[in-house]
């Protein structure tokens, strides 16, 4: 049984690898390069039945997704004959939203024989069960947390985003196409009136992935960046879907964690 | 029957004043004074029972709401023995959020005999119904309103936004506690390659109602500043439900937006 990761931008690739027993085969999406990972082959949507060929050239029968990705310009000179025949099929897909695009994403490769696998089953460390992993919550976080995690739900249902801004009961952002970064960036940003005030709860980040998307692509993510982004926005904590989303560095997200004063809870939803 | 119109910021409760034919009493909460229009009395929260005896004293039976308020920090130091009671219910519904709240609100001024009316009813014409008010609509255009009108709904429902962005069905924005300006900055500031390309779709701005609020208050509100700021936000138009939403200043809205080559859709739900 030979695993390829299907790569992304960013550090989940590396961290996904680094927690396997054997060193997977690393595909990546041309201009979508994974840190600190070599790629052993880069492949682009418009050829991906060729693509799929080298797979199994490769000796490869398992895959699992791993990084961001955005959706791809396609340019219609480069496609072989086999890809181009689904392109009605990925642009029908396309027009439905991301949960639709992935599940036809995971789709392509089973229907040519490969085994799709999430990282929550390759590298069930990343993915933290129930438990509180750093400080401690008020009755205020937990009713915030509750609160976000409603918001979160509603969202994800209509294919938005995985996590929102929630303090006080107020939501003060949710996450859309910019992603988390973004919205911690707008969170840090709000005039000071908007805010509740601080001493009563400074709010969470929360994170959970969609209702209906296939959990074997694209969970959330988090890591030490994500809890410096939360402590410079003001916020008290951060709250995610136990099981439902991989921590990069947990040791590194702790300690960012204690020295900021921020409390890390893998919530059970 | 004397109306007094319970005034918050911005330039609705103008408008709404110049659409009737009786001049209003005109009541406006410390802080939150509107634009272009004298107020005959400013109150506070903390001294509600002396506010609502100066209402009857002026001779007003019925109560209409208009303009931005956000959550008044309160001093206890102020409160009259008669509102003081009410405190823990007054916590109890903010804490519910600002549907509740408002709820609230209505009822108080109710239970002081006031019948509360909305911006619906006294000034009709500035909720225009169902009809395009300038430009032209796209397939891709009416499906992004109706996906934007889905998203609106959600997020409404957990007691979130009023509105949100969204082209070739990606939503790229949603309102939350920042307001429709400052969502359609996030829009404008997005990073090129994060946005749908134009030609496919420049995409709309949705407003919509909150599927479990009372209409009495809190309609959301759109002028020629909304057209300006979608026209900057590089969007092909504004949508919104028809028969929910204010709108100020029509004919300059259309013009405004017949010179940027907006379409303005009052979309049926």
């Amino acid at each position: 049984m030979t695993l390829a990761l299907i790569a992304g931008a960013g550090a989940l690739p590396a961290a996904l690898a680094a927690n396997l027993l054997a060193r997977p085969f690393v595909a990546a999406m041309e201009g979508f390069a994974p840190e600190g990972l070599a790629v052993d082959l880069a492949f682009r949507i418009e050829r991906l039945y060729p693509f799929f060929n080298a797979l199994h050239d490769a000796g490869v029968t398992q895959v699992a997704f791993a990084g961001a990705v955005r959706r791809p310009r396609l340019d219609p000179a480069l496609f072989d004959p086999a890809t181009a025949q689904i392109v009605p099929r990925l642009m029908h897909t396309l027009a439905q939203g991301d949960d639709a695009t992935l599940r036809e994403v995971i789709a392509l490769f089973e229907e040519e024989g490969f085994a799709v696998t999430g990282a929550a089953e390759i590298a069930p460390a990343l993915v933290p069960g129930e438990g509180l992993l750093a400080g401690s919550l008020t009755p205020r976080d937990q009713a915030d947390a509750a609160r976000a995690s409603a918001i979160a739900e509603a969202l994800g249902r209509v294919d938005v985003g995985q996590g929102c801004v929630v303090a006080q009961g107020i939501c003060l952002a949710t996450e859309t196409i910019a992603g988390t970064d973004a919205m911690l960036a707008q969170v840090a940003a709000l005039p000071e009136g908007l805010r509740p005030p601080a001493q009563a709860g400074k709010g969470l980040l929360y994170k959970a992935p969609k209702p209906l998307q296939d959990r074997r692509i694209d969970l959330p993510t988090l890591g030490p960046a994500s809890v410096a982004a939360a402590a410079k926005a003001g916020l008290g904590g951060i709250a995610w879907e136990a099981g439902g989303v991989i921590c990069l560095d947990q040791p590194a997200m702790k300690a960012a964690a204690d020295e900021a004063g921020l409390f890390l809870w893998a919530r059970k939803p």
